[in-house]
C-alpha cells in the first residue's frame, strides 16, 4: 500500500479518474473527496471514487497522508492556503494543475516546514469534463510530469513516482518553470489557437449561414480541444501567459512566413514550410 | 450505369478511391488510369483502381464519357489543357481539387463548345495519401461539394449528382466563389495553422530537445491536418490566398482579443472568448 488516505480536493475529470485509479489497483485503504456542489458529491459517492464526501478541505485533510489537489489552477492556489494549517507532517501533497511554477512558490511559502510538496501534471485528457466521464485508465501510458524542486526530500518523490507508475502512467521529472515554458508551447498554445479558429468560424457561421457542410474531419480534428472547460483554461492562460506570449510569437513568426510565401506565390517556400511541418508532425507519431 | 468509361487523372488518395468506389458499386464498364509515374501506374493496376493504364492524359480521355481530374490544383489546370482538344461532347469533366473559381473559369475558357464541366470538392480525407491508401467507402457520409454555374447543363448536374450520391455522399451545391471563401476558412485556415503549430514546435524543440513527453493527445489532434500531402497544400495555398488572407485576419483579431485578456488578467473576457468557441465546436458535433 503506497498510501493510507487520499484527500482529492476537486472531483473532476482528472481527480475522480485518479482516484478511481488508485482505489481499483488497491493502493489506498480510503478516499474522501472535496467538492462544493452537491450534486459533484454524490456523483464521487455513486460512481466508487470516494467513500466520503466533504464540503470543507480542512476537514477532509486532517486525517490523509496524500492530498491531491485537482481543481482549476487558481482554484487549487485557494485550497493550498485553505488546508495548509491542516496537514499532517508527513503528508504529501500534489496537484494535478497544468502549470506548475505558481503552484510550487505557493506550496513552498504555505507548506515549508509543515510537510512536502510536490507538484505534477498528467498529460492525460479527454474532451469529456466532470466526475461521470472519470475512468480508472486515464493515466495509462501517459507522460505524468512530476516537478520537484532541491529541496524536495527523494523518498517522498520516489514515492509519488511509483505511484503514478502503478496507474500505469510514464513518470517525468522536469523543473518547474522549465515545464511551464514548454507545455505553453505544446499544450497551451494550441488550446489558444483552436479557440480561435472556432470563433473565427462562429464569426463567419453568423455572416454566411450554416457552415457545417463546409468542416470536414480536419478542421474537427483541429478544434476538438476547445471543447475543454472555460474554467480551466482560463486560469491556465492567465497563470501561463508570459511564457505563451513568447510562444504565439514563434507561432506568428511561422503564419507571417507562410503568408508572406503565399502572396509572392513561392512555390518552392511554401513546400518546404509544409514539408517541414510534415516531417515534424510524422515524428510526434513515432513515441 | 451511369457512366461508361472513367478516365482518372491523377491517382492518389481521391482519385484512386472515386476509381474503386464507382467500380465496386458496379456504375462504371471500364476506367483507364492517368500517371506520369511507371510505380503509380502499376499500383493503379494491381489494387484494382484501373483496368488500363496510361501516361497519355488525351489517350485516357479520348473513349472517356466521364473525366475526374484529381492532380494537385495547379497541375489540374494543366491537364485540362491537354485533354481539352481530345474530349468528346457527350464527355462530363469534374474535378476534386480543394479550390474551385480558379478551374471553373478556366474549363469554361478551354472546354467551353467542347464539353460539359463542373467543379466538385469531396469533403473527404485522411492522413495517408497516396493510391496505397484509397478505398471504395471513403466519400461514405461525406459531403460532396459541387459547384455549378448558371450554364451548367441540369441533365449533366442531375447524372454527377446522382453519382456521387452512389457513392454514399452528401451532394451539396454551391457557387464556385462561394465555395472558396468558406473553405478557406474551414479547411485551409485550419491546415496553415497546424503547420505553423508544427514549425513553432520544431524550433523549440531544436532549442530545448525532446519535446514528445509534453505533448499530448490535444496537440497531435490539432496538428493532425499538417500530416497532409505539400505539394497539394501547396498548391491550395496559393491558389485561394486572397480569401484565406481574409480568414487570416479574422483569425488573427481573435487571436489578439485573447492575448489582450491574458495580460491584463481579464477573466471574464477570457471564459466568455472560451465559452463561446467550446459552443462553437460542439455544434460542429451536432450534424
Amino acid at each position: 500500500m503506497s498510501f493510507e488516505r487520499l484527500a482529492v480536493l476537486g472531483v473532476g475529470l482528472i481527480g475522480g479518474s485518479f482516484a478511481l485509479a488508485a482505489r481499483q489497483r488497491g493502493l489506498l485503504t480510503s478516499v474522501v473527496a472535496v467538492a462544493r456542489s452537491p450534486q459533484t458529491r454524490e456523483t464521487a459517492l455513486r460512481r466508487g471514487i470516494a467513500d466520503e464526501v466533504t464540503a470543507d478541505p480542512a476537514e477532509a485533510v486532517r486525517e490523509a497522508d496524500l492530498v491531491y489537489l485537482a481543481a482549476p489552477v487558481r482554484a487549487s492556489g485557494d485550497l493550498l492556503a485553505r488546508i495548509a494549517p491542516a496537514v499532517r507532517p508527513d503528508c504529501l501533497v500534489t496537484d494535478a494543475g497544468s502549470t506548475k511554477a505558481g503552484i510550487v512558490a505557493l506550496a513552498r511559502e504555505l507548506l515549508a516546514g509543515r510537510c512536502t510538496f510536490i507538484g505534477g501534471h498528467p498529460m492525460a485528457g479527454s474532451d469529456q469534463a466532470g466526475p461521470e466521464a472519470a475512468t480508472a485508465d486515464l493515466f495509462e501510458g501517459r507522460t505524468y510530469l512530476l516537478t520537484p524542486t532541491p529541496d524536495t526530500p527523494l523518498t517522498e518523490l520516489e514515492r509519488l513516482r511509483d505511484l503514478v507508475i502503478a496507474l500505469g502512467a510514464r513518470a517525468v521529472l522536469v523543473d518547474a518553470e522549465q515545464h511551464d515554458r514548454l507545455v505553453a508551447a505544446t499544450s497551451h498554445l494550441p488550446h489558444l489557437v483552436a479557440a480561435a479558429l472556432c470563433n473565427s468560424l462562429r464569426e463567419l457561421s453568423g455572416r454566411a449561414g450554416d457552415i457545417r457542410p463546409f468542416t470536414g474531419t480536419g478542421v474537427r480534428d483541429a478544434t476538438r480541444i476547445a471543447k475543454g472547460p472555460p474554467e480551466v483554461w482560463r486560469d491556465i492562460l492567465i497563470e501561463n501567459h508570459e511564457h505563451l506570449s513568447q510562444a504565439l510569437e514563434a507561432f506568428t513568426r511561422e503564419v507571417t512566413r507562410c503568408l508572406e510565401a503565399m502572396r509572392t506565390g513561392d512555390a518552392g517556400a511554401l513546400e518546404e514550410f509544409l514539408t517541414g511541418a510534415r516531417d515534424f508532425r510524422r515524428g510526434l507519431d513515432e513515441t
